[in-house]
């Protein structure tokens, strides 16, 4: 028995690779205590907490390298926080590992470099958890906490007839990257293939936009589809023109190769860019915040009133099939 | 198909069975948003977090009573908060299940009600959550918010010589009732059965020994293996006075015809009390919050410098073999 296929107690698993992630939250007693405590806050804001699971098989590929595993999902916690312009402070893990695991600690290591190495990049910390046994699929679960403006958060409900609407970055690696990871695109975007196995959640720009973008949310189902959840929520109706939704290099020679992939950079989901509204005179604060957050911010659209998505193609007419698509995460 | 057999897509599943959960609590947003917010607290408080997860056939049975696995999921993460001092005020649930689940949709009716019932006997609410397919047996965790006073929390390393060791309730009903439970012992105790498979945790006697306990946390091990913990934590040793540990009548009466027995009392967990030490002059204060709480608070023990766990016999000769028992989860 190697020293990395030891069974391991509890107890240990804590102490060994989760109590050193700990340590700079002064709150989480170093994993020691029965609960943690975030601290209190200064007048005017607000704990924001969110929660992902996930399943192994499911979300990710069962070999799928434990620090990528790691990273993606606190980064899809992180990309929610953004999304309701909360600035990232710490999460808690809760971790189901199968108990015939061949080399559980050689994957704990690895996992919790996957999570130092974020903690690091993102400011962030550890702040409790739960470390148990299953006879199924490796299972986790990060609840994670940011601090935002009570009176400023992103709200789906907040979009209005008359607001821009407004994409970061790019839309489509995500969904294209996938592509590529699969073997059913050229190597040659394997910078898509790593925008999929690793997003970048744009929590400098999440805070900014607050009191000045409205209506958000992050795109992880799909950029139609995620604008159907403020349209829906909102009671407005969202104008996508587009040929100005962004598109990476990557992507647009893709796209100009095989125009049928489109359909796809625009419904695929995984971009985990944040897709908001703003009223027509705040656009000089909006690209303001995306210049400090050193992130692209682009117009692709209008709210209207009514109800449901319309995208509209270079000649303004509605493009069909595209709302029909996915609009489920199963 | 029958209804209860239909698939039902990740925002069918929350509109219909968990949004109703998260009324009462505005942050929440009726769960329509990326995250949730906490509400600012006043001076001299703050935010307490604990995460529990659960997996089926390790924490509890494939065919226990949907309702019950949601209320012992609660109760322990309740457990965990009381055990800090802290009083409850709401949870995050990420739920995993199975994709070939039989009745979806029965068992995630009679899970939500059981949430519904502890939600109503605890004045809490689900602000956020995340349900996702598995492969593998469901798995769910809880992470759940309290509200504690900072510099009053219980914490695990504050224990000191010449502090009485305290415990409330009784020991080893949990530990007793899974053996009737098990078809071990006689169904004429079913009442431990019965606190086995609902756990009541001390949430009102929790927040009213924080600032009268100092050290403090919930036996959930096992007494002898929790009261080590707080030793290890504090360096200290612990010193229990076994015929001081109190207990039910159910248990007096088992222990009474299989003397044997009483190993397992002490040290076979899930009983969900509070185990705390306090300086001597706090007894008065202590035995003050059991009456408010209506509680039981019994002195079982004292703090001595050293290390480790000593349990005497009625006559002060130290239980041997005891200490050694079952010290892990696993």
């Amino acid at each position: 028995m190697t020293e990395d296929s030891e069974p391991l107690g509890e107890f240990d698993r804590i102490a060994r690779f989760f109590a050193p992630l700990a340590e700079g939250a002064p709150g989480a007693f170093g994993l020691t205590d029965d609960a943690a405590t975030l601290p209190a806050l200064a007048d005017g804001r607000e704990w924001v907490v969110t929660v992902d699971a996930l399943v192994s098989s499911i979300h990710f590929l069962p070999d799928d390298p434990p620090d990528l595993v790691a990273r993606k999902a606190l980064r899809v916690n992180l990309s929610d926080l953004a999304a309701m312009g909360a600035a990232p402070y710490g999460y808690t893990l809760a971790l189901a590992l199968p108990k015939d695991m061949a080399e559980p600690q050689r994957w704990l290591r690895a996992f919790s470099e996957g999570l130092a190495a974020d903690q690091a990049e993102y400011g962030i910390h550890l702040l409790g958890g739960d470390s148990v046994s299953t006879k199924g699929p490796i299972t986790l679960s990060i609840t994670a906490f940011g601090i935002g403006g009570p009176d400023r958060l992103l709200r789906r409900s907040a979009a209005k007839p008359g607001h821009d609407l407004w994409v970061s970055g790019t839309i489509g690696d995500g969904a294209l990257g996938l592509r590529v990871a699969q073997g059913q695109l050229s190597v040659r975007f394997a910078d898509l293939a790593d925008r999929y196995r690793l997003p970048r959640p744009r929590v400098a720009l999440g805070p900014l936009l607050a009191g000045r973008a409205a209506a958000g949310l992050d795109v992880s189902d799909g950029l139609v589809q995620d604008a159907g959840h403020i349209a829906t929520h909102s009671d407005c109706r969202l104008v996508i023109d587009a040929p100005a939704v962004p598109v990476s290099d990557s992507v647009a020679e893709l796209v100009s190769d095989d125009p049928e992939l489109f359909a796809e950079v625009l419904t695929g989901g995984d971009d985990y860019e944040l897709l908001f509204t703003a009223p027509q005179e705040a656009a000089p604060e909006i690209e303001a915040a995306g210049r400090d957050a050193g992130v692209s911010v682009t117009r692709i659209g209008r709210v209207e009133s009514g109800a449901g998505v319309e995208v509209l193609d270079h000649r303004g007419a509605p493009l069909d099939g595209l709302t029909a698509r996915g609009w489920s995460h199963f």
